[in-house]
């Protein structure tokens, strides 16, 4: 490995407590607790990457399996990698595609070599090995990749689960393998980042942590929740493995969530986020405020002026109503699709930073009590 | 009439002759010619009103039919108007409704008293006469309103354009007296433009502009054009019409057009356009370039790498690429509508002040030829 990469202080924190880090990238820094919002394709829908930085996004995700299929690696090359050809000059984490596979693809076959699987657009045949997603990664010239894993469902017995995970810890070996042998394409370093499998299994995720810890990763992703499991479950697990990963290396909690999930998990020592809920629920007309969830839809918005959040100062919230993006839902209007999102992403961007500032300041416990008072007052959908 | 109202300084021009011209209005001014950007539903579509600006919009344009039905005058009024309901602080003006019913609405009856029509939303009963259309602007609060008018099909029979004029007529002087004996609702004044009709009858557009211009209306739309008649017999009634009006009044052309058609008829002396063009097309995929229109979607376009057109500052040119804006429409995402909408708009406000600036200087017919020779290099589509 000829490559330095991202490096991460950790500067507030301990066993099970909030942490407060500065993760440092070759195109930029991201201070921790930090929410990734999910731009799939190359764009997070509705905004530009101008409005992500209006939102105060520091960081943003991206999908090695999209990408892939759509423009395809060739182009991504081309470009000079997907900083310059989506005009985002921040930090860029890619999933490694693992995810989608199991969960778009209608035919999949897991072997040993990697997953086959039909594209979700044409049916087209592929397949996926801890080697290429690092290709494909090095193509897109991301600043940290994630390896391929397997993303077993909820329920899955123990039995497959373990099977399940004894193969994503080979594959991160040969994920890891392939890294360092590897140049990056661009001119500035990547990183490689492990994901924690084991399902609900208390042991398997020790195993996990355990196996990958000695491998020494830069970072290590908590992956597989989020997939139907109960809440209490979820956040059982996030906890016990946060507990278990090495503390100077930054955690990932993959695919989560609502605003309480994150409050939670960054309770239990989480520093990174991405969901799509944000953006997903602004553009089926759910917006986040200080007071809960609402259905901007809703007839009662009809003839309300006030803003989405009074507390919120995004340009949604400084120039609008909610009568206004009520109106433009009702009418289809591609605006009131970015409005939500701006709002929403911006809402996430201020409570991770809200997080930041009451652990710098340790007064976590007292800001969380608040948040949950507030938040629960008004939520009428989520 | 208690109120003032625009003003107009017609800085340079003469019959016949290309005009350059400055509309004082309550929100602003607007240097002529100009174009007016179409927001049906209070909004330009995929744009928000600080893009509009960033474009170069110094007039939207909205639809008193759409807003009537959605979100509805009681809205509008609570909202304090359009101006406010859409955070839109520049100059509005708004079409009467006339052309959408007859566009739009599968059912409409012609009385003298109006025009009963169906909802195209929800098949609802409305009638529109010149009085409640009056109304219903005053409701929106547009600076500038337009009178009910009766819009004829092409082709459409002399006798049966002359009788569908004679109703116009009566109709305009019905909205001039519904206007003068009302206020204001937002505190500034408004003005009511005439629509001179006449159909491809140059002397029913004569007789039009004759009636229309002894009731000493501040500005006059030419109506009816661009409905199917050929483009060449469109640009003379045009210019026909143009040199027919008070030369010391604002003339707009509702509809039209495409960029080569708006230097035609500012040729003619026209000094306000509306169109769908340059919003729709872009939702379409189609780009307006200082070469000619692009078809963005087109496969040639994957691996190019230059903006969409090199000699534009807007923000999609100086940040993205044609293959980018291509890899969005071709993966269905928003920010490509947006991007294209944002770069059409803003090559059609340039072409507006290239054409003020050429006035300015006395060479307008060299800037012209100038225009038609690069314009046709790379046309495509349109």
């Amino acid at each position: 490995m000829t490559e330095a990469g991202i490096t991460f202080q950790l500067l507030r924190g301990g066993p099970n407590k909030p942490r407060l880090g500065l993760l440092k990238t070759p195109h930029g820094d991201v201070r921790t607790p930090a929410f990734m919002p999910v731009g799939t394709q190359g764009t997070v829908k509705a905004l530009s990457p101008d409005d992500l930085l209006r939102a105060g996004t520091q960081i943003m995700l991206s999908n090695a399996y999209h990408l892939y299929l759509r423009p395809g690696t060739e182009i991504l090359e081309k470009a000079g990698g997907l900083h310059r050809f989506a005009s985002w000059q921040r930090p860029i984490l890619t999933d490694s595609g693992g995810f989608q596979v199991f969960s778009l693809s209608q035919y999949r076959k897991i072997r040993e070599e990697g997953v086959h699987f039909r594209s979700h657009l044409d049916g087209s045949l592929h397949v996926f090995t801890p080697e290429n997603v690092v290709d494909i990664q090095r193509s897109i010239g991301s600043d940290i990749m994630m390896v391929l894993d397997e993303c077993p469902p909820y329920p899955s017995t123990y039995e497959y689960a373990k099977k399940s995970l004894d193969l994503t810890h080979r594959w991160a070996e040969r994920a890891r393998r392939r890294f360092e042998t590897t140049e990056p394409l661009y001119g500035f370093p990547q990183s490689l980042f492990a994901i924690v499998q084991g399902n609900v299994y208390p042991d398997l995720r020790e195993e996990s942590v355990r196996f990958l810890s000695a491998l020494d990763f830069p970072g290590y992703a908590v992956g597989g929740l989020s997939v139907g499991e109960p809440k209490d479950e979820m956040l059982q697990i996030v906890r016990l493995t946060a507990e278990m990963l090495p503390e100077a290396k930054p955690r990932y909690l993959m695919g989560v969530g609502k605003p309480e999930d994150l409050v939670e998990a960054v309770s239990s020592g989480i520093d990174l986020f991405d969901c799509v809920i944000p953006t997903r629920n602004a553009r089926n007309g759910t917006v986040f405020t200080s007071e809960g969830a609402l259905v901007i839809k809703n007839a009662r918005f009809k003839e309300d002026f006030r803003p989405i959040d009074e507390t919120c100062t995004c340009y949604t919230c400084t120039h609008f109503s909610r009568a206004y993006v009520r109106h433009l839902f009702q009418a289809g209007e591609i605006l009131g699709l970015h409005l939500a999102t701006l709002h929403n992403l911006t809402f996430y961007h201020r409570l991770m930073a809200e997080m930041r500032s009451a652990i710098s300041q340790g007064e976590f416990d007292t800001w969380k009590a608040l948040f949950f008072e507030s938040y629960a007052r008004n939520r009428e959908a989520a």
